[in-house]
């Protein structure tokens, strides 16, 4: 069995931001040398997502109204910001997004639906935030 | 290690039904002849969802009420429709569903609690669809 | 490929409870002496979770509130609960939280973030039940 491991890193310019990171997984998958497996991608922190989805602008703009309406940012809200922080909402977010996702590594390529794109959910950015991608297969 | 992959596939005469696929996933851990190891089970398409519960009726007209109270179908309401399509809910929908799940095989079976099952979940359904299951181990 | 397999075992005090598993999990990957793998974590139970986010009170209540406010406890509103149970919202709320969660293992640990930890999520307790742990690697 062969093991593979690569981070990520983003600092996004707004709180809130879905990144495309498909190329950077595939990459990752071909460097692992891994033809037959399973790939791990997770946000390493607890106010972000990886998530499958289109890449399609509008649909990216309703995750957004969808999740302000089910959680809203209003940081009074939130008993978690009675310790300072402002990004209970981001915690909320966040679990309905889901923390990661497993991929079926075949023939040494991500094993994809016609439209499956890998994102990575921000939705506490503007500082530096890391995602984990770990293979594992032969 | 040991890789066995199979496509499942569904077309559904609903917009949106719950199938029990269990049978289908403990027919593939057989075919794969691996004793110790993960079964990855995942939509191919991102507005479904493979998702584990209970197999029972009621919550399962429980699961779309509320499904639909979380992201109406109202295609309206979504700029993803503006492409077209009329399928924005379907995609939110998938969200909270989840795309795949991750099942522990032991001594050559799916390592189950006692309600445990696996469902297909399809929100944008009447045609044809696809879900993966790769299994890896020894 | 070496793999390992563990129960936990929870019976809690209050209908909906979040408990901190990360030791339990910890001390898993160190008897399962697997350096570099994938670890799965899953609820046996349909109504209840694991998911990882921040060890936090306010926050473990904000959670509470908020799932509470998306799928409300009130027996009279599922048709789950026509088969004699009263727990058709924890079904939900656990489709919220999650089942499960994958979590890589480097160097013979978890592999994680500066928060992150790994919670049972208990929505409809008071009596026995089971999480898994599966490890395999190397």
């Amino acid at each position: 069995m062969k093991s593979y491991r690569k981070e990520l890193w983003f600092s996004t310019d707004e709180r809130v931001e879905l990144i495309n990171i498909t190329p950077d997984v595939e990459k990752a998958v071909r460097e692992s040398g891994i033809k037959e497996g399973l790939c791990l991608v997770n946000a390493m922190h607890i106010t972000a997502s990886v998530f499958i989805n289109d890449d399609e602008k509008g649909l990216h703009e309703d995750y957004k109204e969808w999740l302000e309406k089910l959680a809203p940012h209003d940081p009074s809200m939130y008993r978690h910001n009675l310790t300072g922080e402002d990004n209970g909402d981001a915690h909320l977010k966040r679990q309905i997004m889901g923390r990661e996702v497993v991929i079926a590594i075949t023939d040494g390529k991500l094993d994809f639906g016609p439209w499956e794109q890998v994102f990575y959910g921000e939705f506490d950015g503007r500082r530096n935030k890391r995602v984990l991608i770990k293979i594992i297969g032969e």
